[in-house]
């Protein structure tokens, strides 16, 4: 076997990629498939399937199901799924008004869920982060009980944050520079797990992608909170920009001479349709972001938005005043209408994607998860 | 040779494939590279380059220099560069108050230029189609004077266009499904020509990457004549949108209940920034392209805007009012500056980028350009 560069593939790595094809092959099949139905759907060999998928069993990623009960002749072939009780991810999640943490398994299933709403405003950046610590070490300890392995655990900051979990700008939490993921680190429970720092709508975003089962979709991802984020999914990518700081669309002018924004500017859509301004006034809220989604759509072509978050509740209210702007300032609205519709994973989409940005990459590499696979 | 999909590779494209190969490898040479110094850039032996080289020069493509003067021991190499005299491509424009039509040969030399001045909206779609014939025959007339062969011709239109040529909407000239391939083919001085019809703004972002010799640069190329369309190159691919439309910064929303536009909606950026509005009040211009550009580079997390079309000549006029709103509304503007600058190609990058992606054509696959090759 030779690699694209034409250097042959070592066997480790054969293996690895084995190892992660047959897992993706049991996670995306709409039953329980066998030995035998691997072997035929990937090509590979059921001697080697096999080999595998002992591996996979002894490493808690994958479990046999008890056979059915013999209805005609043969012997009935035992059937494989994703193992419930093996390696999981810790979301987290911190926003302006709250706190949150989730434990999702490695079948997509949220284990553990904790919510603690509090105004974030309030407290330092060292001190909200010590209270979702001992959050997070309430989950840990739940997955535990539970007899689950904590793969790794992520953040969800309504900010912009770098590739190695600073966060820049929180513009509504006042955080500037604040190094999330080393402080997380320093939480007892979690010291031992990988962690990573990424921005709300984005892990949001991906979350959705992933509960999106139709091929390489392409879609704007909204989250309403406080502040407003966006995450730009295009033909079945995270579209992260220059420096992952795409989808600011909280921060797009709709009123240029509008009200003050905490980030400086004037007429920013979050100071018309973010959380507390739409209580406020929620026909202003819709029409706002009509205007700011137009703008999305005339700059990119995308024909199906996304409303999570705070929105995702709300969306009944929202979506005749938002459609009415789209109509009107969409230059292609007659030609190709925009789909509106309500987050699958609601309010809780952004710790649901951080949990399950985990349980991703424990599925991409299995062989990377468990040194008992090595 | 095996391709990706496992299959053996058939001769005749191998064959393709390395006509390409070498002909970009001149092509993209500072100097007149020698035979010898293509089979070592490219791997192959010096007998298949010979071979290769043989062919594109008999197929009028290449053009082998004569060797220099002899300064020292040794027989100094011929040097190989590409054809000014090959094939060419027909660059169109069709554009509210202008209408244009240019010959770019091989080596990316603009041989003919024609610029018709007449306002458009005052024409039928045939009427403005049939005058932009009588320009593009006039082209290729000059064309086959200088010797050169067209291999195509390419027109951008301000409006959006399906990839068989057919313009769906292009608001300021009025039109409204006008299948200006068609109208084209039917020129008599065209009819043997493969003709290809495209948004004016892809066009010249194209025309203006291929100007970049950098790597796979991120920009926004934002075309300014009486209406404003906008280019989106992402990692050095033009990113497109679902249906081909994306782009339409002028009818991005910066007054919402502003001035009336012709697409129906109300505070659209053509309105303040158009070439007509632009000549009337150029600060507000220049305020609302930066209340439009900040929305961009919030949303996609762009660095560099390239102005081009009318905004060329105006450029330092522009600047100061565009940067100003850059500051107050980019949530980002404090930690990664924007750089904006005039299209290299200036006010015919349109027309240039039409011309060039027949070139292109010719260039990314030679064997199919002539039979002579094949």
């Amino acid at each position: 076997m030779m690699n694209a560069s034409g250097s042959p593939v070592r066997q480790s790595s054969v293996r690895a990629h084995n190892l992660a094809l047959v897992l993706q092959t049991v996670a995306n099949s709409a039953d329980q498939p066998s030995r035998a139905a691997i072997a035929a759907s990937t090509g590979l060999t059921r001697a080697t399937v096999s080999a595998l998928v002992d591996d996979l069993i002894e490493g808690g990623l994958l479990v046999e199901l008890e056979p059915a009960p013999r209805t005609g002749a043969g012997r009935p072939a035992a059937g494989l799924a994703l193992a419930p009780d093996g390696p999981a991810g810790l979301g987290l999640e911190i926003n302006v008004d709250y706190l949150a943490a989730c434990v999702v398994d490695l079948t997509g299933a949220v284990r553990h869920r904790l919510v603690a709403r509090a105004d974030q405003r309030l407290l330092s950046p060292e001190a909200a982060l010590a209270e979702l610590g001992r959050l997070a070490a309430q989950a840990r300890a739940a997955a535990t009980i539970d007899g689950l392995t904590l793969a790794g655990a992520a953040l969800a900051v309504p900010g912009l944050v770098t590739p190695d979990g600073l966060v820049r700008v929180a513009p509504n939490l006042g955080w500037q520079d604040v190094d999330a993921a080393q402080a997380l680190r320093k939480v007892p429970a979690l010291a031992d797990l990988p962690v990573a720092v990424d921005n709300e709508a984005n892990l949001a975003a991906l979350g959705e992608l992933r509960a999106d089962h139709g091929g390489e979709p392409t879609f704007l991802y909204v989250s309403g909170e406080v502040g407003i984020g966006a995450g730009i999914v295009l033909d079945g990518e995270l579209y992260r920009g220059g420096r992952g700081w795409s989808g600011e669309i909280g921060h797009v002018t709709v009123f240029p001479d509008g009200r003050p924004c905490r980030c400086g500017a004037n007429g920013c859509l979050e100071q018309y349709a973010g959380q507390e301004a739409m209580a406020a006034d929620a026909d202003l809220a819709a029409a706002a972001l009509g205007i700011a989604l137009a703008a999305v759509v005339n700059l990119l072509d995308i024909d199906q938005i996304v409303l999570g978050g705070g929105y995702a509740p709300g969306f009944d209210r929202l979506r005749p005043g938002i459609e009415a702007e789209l109509r009107r300032r969409v230059l292609t609205a007659e030609l190709a209408p925009v789909t509106l519709r309500p987050a699958t994973l609601g309010a809780d989409a952004a710790m649901r994607g951080a949990a399950d940005a985990v349980i991703r990459g424990v599925r991409d590499n299995p062989a990377a998860w468990s040194g008992r696979l090595g």
